[in-house]
């Protein structure tokens, strides 16, 4: 699909094929196709970003709430969206062992106390080894540093997941 | 639920119970409860109200592009949420005639076409008469005009599942 496909979209293909770019935030997707034309996928990323960066603080960490917890009780009860189901199990979230899965729940719950939302971290750019450390150190952040933190993963997370959507067989396209 | 108890809810349960008064826009609920302690119920529905009006024209129609139509192809292939299940119903939208039917569907389509969002009442304060006479006049509004009304319409909705979930054997307590 190119961009010019992309733009053809009546509003409701567009959101039932981009929706859950950002994690069950369909409403992200849905208000940026007010802004069409886009001149490329960047563009498009573009919007969702400035949409996402106008949100008050609340509504960011809103966005961080709708995420699961990785190798959480959606992964262990098949509640996991498709693309969070995917890119969890690439990370190796569903195959830890028993000491690693009882260290990265602890310190899940450690992090959601803490800060009042969950730790989100675009699990394909990172290994379990990776991701445990990265959990453990961050919760010794403060609470604005992981908020902001989080919302940059949010957008790694949504870049990864727009690039899968639009296949193209030409890069130059979008 | 009294309102303590609503309170005392971990965000996760907040939003598994109340994701849903906006429809398919659970980062709304998600960012309200960054606000608690409420209140009341009504200081819950405020926070939501508030959150809502402060979002761009943009994120306005973005709450809207998220609402199924009314009778439309959700109801018929069985994808609608609950929520939207039980009031569509409420209102007869899964018992029109041919006739009705097929002038929901053009006046749908066009109300679309106009504006770019879709059609959203609040089904549980109609009957299918008055929603038919009513979606026929709307489509001849402003698109501003159609924005304001349709987010008028989204709250009215809201309160009225906000209700449904906290129910309560006293109203005084909430």
């Amino acid at each position: 699909m190119d961009i010019a496909a992309v733009n053809a979209l009546p509003y409701e293909d567009f959101v039932n094929i981009f929706g859950n770019v950002v994690e069950k935030c369909p409403i992200i997707t849905a208000a940026v196709w007010t802004g069409r034309p886009f001149v490329s996928l960047g563009a498009l990323e573009d919007a969702i970003n400035e949409f996402i960066d106008a949100l008050p603080e609340s509504g960011k960490e809103g966005i961080l709430r709708c995420h699961p917890d990785l190798a959480g009780r959606d992964l262990h009860s098949g509640t996991l969206t498709q693309e969070s189901r995917e890119e969890q199990a690439r990370a190796g979230m569903d195959a830890l062992n028993t000491e690693e899965a009882w260290r990265m729940a602890r310190l899940n719950d450690e992090y959601k106390k803490r800060f009042g939302f969950p730790f989100v971290v675009c699990a394909r750019m990172n290994d379990k080894v990776n991701i445990l450390r990265q959990l453990s150190e961050r919760c010794q952040n403060e609470r604005a540093v992981e908020r902001a933190r989080g919302i940059d993963e949010v957008k790694k997370i949504c870049r990864l997941r727009l690039q899968g959507l639009v296949l193209t067989d030409s890069p130059n396209k979008l």
